[in-house]
């Protein structure tokens, strides 16, 4: 992964209609911001008003799941572009089809921005699950995803518990804190449990390449959510020392 | 400053008294979380209880308004101890000039040690002023301290003031955001303004050295608030990344 930006582009062929997307971001034009732009476009037919229905929650999943650097852009968006040229014969399958197929899309573009990030070397995946509302799941893992001793262990490819755990427990949430019990906790970098409802476990996993995966299971309720996230390196702070306004 | 952990201390000497103060923090033991331990020591005569009543204020202006890279410490800990060794006798005069003394040798073990921090080549005050609410305040001074956008910015010694109004105007407060009308604020560099009423002045300060000041007037109340941060340099991120579990 370089600091050139790279196209993003996402296609799903459905049985009988398509989903293309292409997005910029992270380091096009504005380095500062990382400006966010996506456009979907499909052959699906939508009546008016359906396109953001279906597209509202495709984006809390994906694009409004992600990190570089914590910093909120200015000017992101995200548009739908339906012209129904498919043909299709609307059904409930169909629908689920496309709607699955939009999420798709989606999620692609997404972790392609993350991994096109400035100065990024990896994307870590960040789940949370076992929380006690998908609203304190979501805290947990953008905390964890923004923490900079984890993103800066990221760079350095160290299966770092430890800061994964003490920014889990420093999430901010409805004016205090997520909650999470440390007795409870299970935690596993790609795979490899390091922490077993609360007993650390004497393995050292060896995170390497451009992917990682942090799973945290609270054991507390059904509150999940994922965010993608990536590393803290020596580019980040050139690109963004060097910057000049 | 190096990434070598300096002593850090501090003593005010008052007309009858002496207050004295050293710390550790950033770096000393436990480099991954900026463990913080500041003891205070005094011969003002003090009644059980009434240290923490001065110190609570003092510490929340001092080691609770400064952040190296926006993480909890696991350990944080300040005592006040007073053995009354000087014999002064106590009247409201000397109890002010007490708590002045408490204030500045706690304001200075802070600073010392965000100087002290992991990488740290300069430390910057963000002094906020005209906010809805002191608490209001707080949320943007933590806000714009912990933005990694501001914090390269200081490392490349950049007056990037639009990455300060960002942040501001992403600060987390109560649910929502703290309030900020961006055709009012007034923002200065070191004394120089920038920003005159939401007008950009087409100056250019050239912020060097190693300390730093960011005063953002919102004119919006009387609240306000400072906060103290560090820079993120390579330094930071060869600390962090370099390090091992």
């Amino acid at each position: 992964m370089t600091t050139d930006t790279r196209p993003k582009q996402a296609v799903v062929h459905g049985a009988d209609f398509t989903v293309g997307g292409m997005a910029k971001g992270s380091g096009m034009i504005h380095p500062n911001l990382a400006t966010m732009l996506a456009v979907i476009t499909t052959d699906y037919p939508l009546a008016a008003g359906e396109a953001i229905e279906l597209l509202r929650p495709a984006v809390d999943e994906s694009f409004n799941a992600i990190t570089v650097d914590g910093e909120c852009s200015t000017n992101d968006a995200v548009c739908l572009l339906a012209n129904g040229a498919s043909g299709v014969r609307r059904s409930l399958d169909s629908d689920l089809a496309f709607s699955a197929a939009l999420r798709a899309v989606c999620a692609d573009l997404a972790r392609q921005i993350v991994a096109d990030g400035e100065g990024a070397t990896v994307v870590a995946q960040i789940a949370i699950t076992g929380a006690a509302s998908d609203d304190e799941a979501r805290a947990l893992a953008r905390r964890i995803a923004t923490s900079p001793l984890v993103k800066t262990a990221l760079f350095g490819r160290d299966a770092n518990w430890g800061r994964v755990l003490a920014a889990a427990g420093s999430a901010p949430y409805n004016g205090g804190f997520a909650q999470l019990d440390p007795d409870l906790v299970t935690l596993r970098f790609d795979g490899t449990t390091v922490i077993d409802s609360g007993t650390p476990l004497n393995v050292e996993p060896d995170p390497h390449g451009d992917a990682l995966c942090i799973e945290l299971d609270l054991a507390l309720g059904t509150g999940s959510a994922t965010y993608l996230t990536s590393d803290f390196s020596y580019d980040y702070v050139r690109i963004n020392a060097d910057y000049r306004t």
